[in-house]
């Protein structure tokens, strides 16, 4: 029967391949590194030296399909043509901004420049806040957010009173927020100076609303149905080379 | 100059020494066991014959310490005597549900009871969403969560609609909800059915209300702070054997 970790490992693996097959290659990286560590260690364990042989051929496969897909992205950036697709079909769960694109955020982001034109309405103030929020937590050195968005005309008060709590917010913690008005921005796209440009076809506003205030997933957007939407995820080598 | 590996190393096996020293054996021990697992691979990769026999030596005394660590929970378990405890200060943050008691949440906790007077206000009740959000996450076979609560006698409609709204939200996933009042409770606390027994001193009420609803941390309860509260971990033996 197959112990706790040995599940452990089989799982990130397959969901390692399933993404590799999907090209999604950063994700499928963390999850081979992930599962190939966890399978080292069940297989420091085995006694059965026939299990051990398969899983040992096993994790040789995919530490070399790992290496040669970080040799490709390494490739595509130094090329600067890096491109990665997700497609999130309607009604899916499990892409909250963490799991969507927290891979790229870290201590060496420092700053991040957001264009959305519909950061106005108070949900949508509510996603920025959660956005805001993944970025203070894996962001620790992070100095400036520079949003770009559309002015909501209708209803105003709640987009600059809203906008200006969250900068006031971000100061606090160190980090400065610059907001620009912009009536014909039409690209939603999220640019981090270590290179990496994220463009969400509906912008940050991409989860269908909760069926009420006690729905699970009102709070954990990773548990939140999504609209079908489209993520492109592009690095620029040459922006990483002016930062 | 450190390379980012090495530091992650070093900084989750400070976090993990700094736990060990408050006697949170169980966090202290994921900390050295994914520090010690980085910092492996980490000397696999060094050159230096200098700082590669520090480093394994120091490798060496943090399995060993995490060895001891494993063996001491698991002795304190099996005479139904383990006890850990959590204080949190006033206004520290880092102690969501997921991570407070996270780690004693996983695919073999089929039922959990809950006992906490304070499930019914506005704010109780989205801490009691909350909650459900970190098992139905965690806890993939769960089963039944039982609530024991006080009623709520001055505003009595939100109490019950939110949580016959929760009610059917968990019913979906195939999780029964039990719901008990009781005006003669005064314990707090979870309990696993795989043995643990977590007491918080507030029950699930211990974050500070946020600023506004524009604050960083107004989702993330990890960037929440928290007013001054106990929490205590035990587990208890004879209720493992029971189940």
């Amino acid at each position: 029967m197959a112990d706790p970790e040995e599940k452990v490992a089989i799982s990130l693996l397959s969901r390692a391949v399933a993404l590799d097959k999907q090209q999604r290659f950063t994700e499928s990286l963390i999850c081979y590194e992930e599962g190939i560590q966890i399978l080292t260690q069940v297989i420091r364990g085995l006694k059965d030296p026939k299990k051990k042989s398969h899983f040992s051929q096993k994790a040789n496969e995919y530490l070399d399909r790992a290496e040669h897909i970080k040799n490709h992205v390494h490739l595509e950036k130094s090329k600067g043509n890096y491109h990665e697709k997700i497609r999130i079909e309607d009604g899916a769960k499990g892409f909250s901004y963490q799991s969507v694109f927290g891979r790229f955020l870290s201590e060496s982001v420092l700053t991040i420049d957001v264009e959305d034109p519909y950061i106005r309405t108070f949900h949508q103030l509510q996603n920025f806040v959660r956005f805001c929020e993944v970025v203070c937590r894996l962001c620790p050195n992070l100095k400036k957010i520079s949003l770009i968005t559309g002015k909501d005309s209708s209803n105003g008060d709640v987009q600059i009173n809203g906008l200006s709590n969250i900068r006031s917010d971000l100061e606090e913690r160190g980090i400065t927020m610059d907001i620009t008005f912009s009536e014909t921005l039409h690209d939603r796209e999220i640019r981090l100076d270590a290179g990496w440009i994220i463009k969400i076809g509906r912008g940050l506003d991409y989860f269908k609303p909760p069926k009420s205030k006690w729905a699970i997933g009102y709070y954990d957007l990773d548990l939140r149905p999504c609209h079908e939407s489209t993520i492109d995820i592009y690095h620029r080598n040459n922006l990483a080379k002016n930062t």
